[in-house]
């Protein structure tokens, strides 16, 4: 069982009525939805205006795996509830997903060490492609699948050098976006995928969700991680002596 | 379930009674024995002297995970089974594990792009230290483990940079080795994993045997793969005219 | 000084009036006429129905980077000649470039470990996009710059995760190709670069002819190397015994 | 001409005599003495007690690539240098190499992501591997060296997977180190290299003298880098217009 909470910022959803028409309870209710089906997933939503910025200690410290989306609030998540974030991810206790905008979240930011500029544009049609058909977040999808429309997001994307790359995106303006991408920071793993707008169907997209739920498993924590991640241990005594113990 | 397949090139055992002492079915037994434990594996046993090397069509083909030790006869092995290992591989139909002296077998020099060449020297206390304790290959092993005698291995090892090193070994005349490497190569992944003298009780290891099992479950191949592997597809085509059927 | 030796099947600049007309010395020599610019570069031709298929033994073993563009005749050249240059870059004395349809060419695919495979179709519009502006290959590199004409080339491409992606490619036609790539093997660095389609102008292209250059510095062999590459090397004085001599 | 600026906390020499006794300009003087030689570095000393925190704005924005030394001192280092430090890196301004002890300082974790832990250790026998005799921060270096007394630093170290693993640590008591480790950023350059305690001499070593010399030229800025890093620029313009301007 791996348990998952989907973060999401909840409110354009509140605000626009196009919004709403598209994800009336929520984006993240929309990946819920999907997710449920798999008995594996317990999935949990929780919003920014929720108590605590809907992530008290009791669920961020019960959550396997964290999904978040964010846009027009990024600067309202208290730098605290950050510094947790990055804790748990880095000591290998929860895996990190961020969706779409949350390329500019704080906790992106901070758990990758980037400023998470991109270019953007107007709403377009792109084409995902499948660039590391071995990689089980590529299970499942073929060599590539199309969006009717997203946000046109492009390079440059401050990144620097992914530890893998699995999807790339191409968008008709003549733009190519790293959309899908592994990183590995402390004990933590941490997938970045580009789809997501609020004005677009991507979350109803087969593809876009089986991927979502590949990057889940991926993701999730692998023991031991690291426990010396708040305290530097001092060794007292040689690894080697060990060997006497045989 | 996943259909593992450990070719064991199977002549020490035969040829030297202490070799045989230790592993008295071959050291591709001792590791069956552990894997066999698991009802999610299949695993067969194969060796250089059985028919067809081992590896008739009907067996490579209904293998997803080829594990393959070698050290006297690599010279043996036909090219032509390496090749179609290789495509295999590549295709993404199957992962390949190299053991120990396999780091200078056919198919793992043929597959990474190496020659595979490393230093050695005598038999000695080894301590397997875990760089990467998030990777599903290091689930469940300790930041560090001993083995109390192993066949030096060392660095300069000829595998440029390798995609992931999760273990790195220390050795007791001050030496250390990437001991533990994922390669991804074109849709197959490939892990290489030091331990595995045939003079050493390794294959007991119950760390050494965890990583195996974990590496299996890493490299079995990911629907869908390269089906292009064997013939560089001409477009006639255009993508973009697939948003005209949407 | 590096030596650079630019080797060319040179067939189509011979066969084709159209490609003649482009590149009527051969696409090597527009290339050459661009690096003989720089002091530092020594530059010599090399085509395939040159003596000793244009590289002699002492051609080979004064040559500090070799470029490399082949497309009809990959099967003609001689496996003993492919195996010289795959140990000449292992060792770190040579670094290696293949340009455009060299993908496919016998040294690319033995060095890398790959088919070679991609996908590919009629000449359109490009866009190259610059994914890493601290990349030494980048360097002078706009974030994109245009071709108005290349072939395409497109995703899937067999290459696995290359050790550094440079540059990406956007067709018109909807596709994607991670153009320029940057791999390690042994000790040898190898760089693939797409543009260069015989019926296109790409060698003319200042930012083509830039990358170029800047992938001859970043490939050429830094001493010491691997000396070992021929000789698995047995150990039979400790490391640990230098201390004694200090 | 490439400027560097080596910052050292700068107190240990001060109120250590053993400390002292080996540096006793400190132990940037020592790097300093050695860089001087060559004519195509300018390098400038910078302390912790000195204005600014010796990093005063036209300093910091006139230099190409900035050393660390920090130890006791870490959490007197300004929020603000330490922004400030960050943005230039990422913006592909300036490379930044990580001495010792700043695997724990504030720029570094900030800069790559870590909490920065490793275990630690009493002052012991090291012996550096060469792991990747192609790079060019392993130019001029042999397949190992070796280091009388160095700090035992032992993994687990919390780094994630570096983008290149140059050099790595075997000590005496059992213990090995990522010792050298190249990590991209934004547009920028990140090196850490181990040696380095106070009360070792390290600093007067010829190769690690010239690992550190070849880093600087390897972490030094390449244009254009990234000047959208403090501004996520709206495409308002397709690029693909361009191709009516042609």
């Amino acid at each position: 069982m791996i348990k998952v909470t989907i973060w999401n910022e909840f409110r354009h959803e509140k605000s626009s009525e196009r919004v709403k028409a598209i994800y009336p309870n929520g984006l993240h209710a929309a990946i819920k939805e999907y997710l449920d089906t798999d008995e594996e997933l317990e999935v949990r939503l929780s919003a920014l205006d929720d108590e605590d910025q809907g992530l008290p200690d009791e669920v961020l410290n019960d959550t396997d795996v964290l999904l978040w989306w964010g846009h027009m609030a990024h600067k309202e998540v208290n730098d605290e509830l950050v510094d947790k974030i990055q804790t748990r991810v880095y000591m290998g206790k929860m895996g990190f997903i961020a969706l779409h905008s949350a390329h500019y979240s704080k906790p992106f930011r901070k758990l990758i060490g980037t400023s998470g500029n991109l270019s953007w544009g107007r709403d377009q049609k792109e084409i995902m492609w499948n660039l590391m058909p071995s990689h089980p977040i590529a299970a499942g999808i073929p060599d590539h699948f199309i969006l009717e429309s997203e946000e046109l997001y492009s390079e440059p994307f401050a990144i620097g050098q992914p530890d893998a790359l699995v999807f790339g995106g191409w968008f008709e303006d003549g733009h190519i976006m790293r959309s899908g991408a592994c990183f590995i920071r402390g004990a933590g793993r941490i997938f970045y995928f580009q789809p997501g707008h609020e004005y677009c169907r991507s979350y109803y997209n087969p593809y876009v969700l089986r991927i979502i739920k590949n990057a889940i498993y991926w993701a999730k924590p692998c023991e031991p991680g690291y426990e010396i991640i708040n305290d530097a241990p001092h060794i007292t005594e040689p690894i080697i002596n060990e060997f006497n113990n045989l």
